[in-house]
């Protein structure tokens, strides 16, 4: 009986053995610095840049430095030239959870056919126009909600959903606390 | 004597106007939520789309429809088909303090020049690579540095910066928990 091959498109045996290797390396081989650079460019208006990180000890460049225009809509008298910051939260949550949704499934030997997922935070605005200090300025909450096409048992399908949030660096991000520190040069 | 007229291309007239009208609006229209939806295309690579949106007691829309590819890098054997995920939660970040600075400033008369920023975050990959269950997955901490061209004096510029992290949203998504619900359908 032949064995299907199952690829997601994940070297998950790359993975494992850079973990491998990183056992052995230099502490500051795993501490990685990513970062961003933005520039107003008028009213609500910003580009934000990424192009190098540091990693593995020395400097990386991703293949090409990608630029995004954040600004608020036309309902908030803004003049709508690119999505808000905080949607911008929505698009790393929904990406953080799908690459490891792939790669966890690839680990474990599932074959995915599709990935989809659509996710909604809900926010009140009270907190960012300052209307009410007992609002928050950011999302009350958000709710991830995939739909996959794969051949495994469902609860497969929701075991290998359950490892991506446990191992997902945004959903930590957003789930707990992180310091942030503010300075003026 | 001349009073210069202060610029920023935000309308503060009309968020203050829009305030005291949403006073007195029913509750339902402060509360907003914001959409994504996310397709894997292979690997660790999506396609993240924004477009719709709730808010003011309505379905709302951006102008435009917008899509996001997110990856990991080459060093990850990835493909680096786009920024990573956690590269957006700085993206967003930084347009929503840089959109701050812009509007607080405006609201205090204060006319800016430039605002520049720079943003880096610190992350240890043991985290998510499952190395060390002490690790955190996603960023220890997040360094932003504003650069910014002004005649106010430095003390009123970093008023207006503190200010712009106290209406944050995304400053209050990281640096406070955020219940996130995942489910799969």
């Amino acid at each position: 009986m032949a064995t299907a091959t199952v690829n997601n498109g994940v070297n998950v045996q790359a993975l494992l053995d850079a973990r491998e290797a990183l056992k052995s390396a230099p502490r500051e081989a795993t501490k990685f610095t990513w970062r961003a650079t933005c520039k107003w460019q008028s009213g609500t208006h910003s580009k934000s840049n990424v192009h190098g990180f540091f990693g593995l000890g020395e400097e990386q460049k991703h293949k090409t430095e990608t630029s995004f225009d954040a600004d608020h809509p036309e309902i908030f008298a803004s003049e709508d030239k690119g999505i808000t910051p905080i949607e911008y939260v929505l698009v790393g949550l929904a990406s953080c959870l799908t690459a490891g949704v792939a790669a966890v499934a690839q680990n474990r030997g599932v074959q995915l056919r599709s990935v989809e997922s659509k996710l909604e935070g809900k926010m009140d605005i009270r907190g960012i126009l300052g209307m009410d200090s007992d609002v928050r300025n950011g999302y009350d909450d958000i709710k991830v909600t995939f739909k996959i096409d794969s051949d495994a048992p469902k609860k497969d399908i929701e075991a290998i959903v359950a490892q991506s949030q446990k191992r997902s660096a945004v959903y930590d991000i957003i789930t707990n606390p992180v310091n942030v520190s503010v300075e003026v040069v």
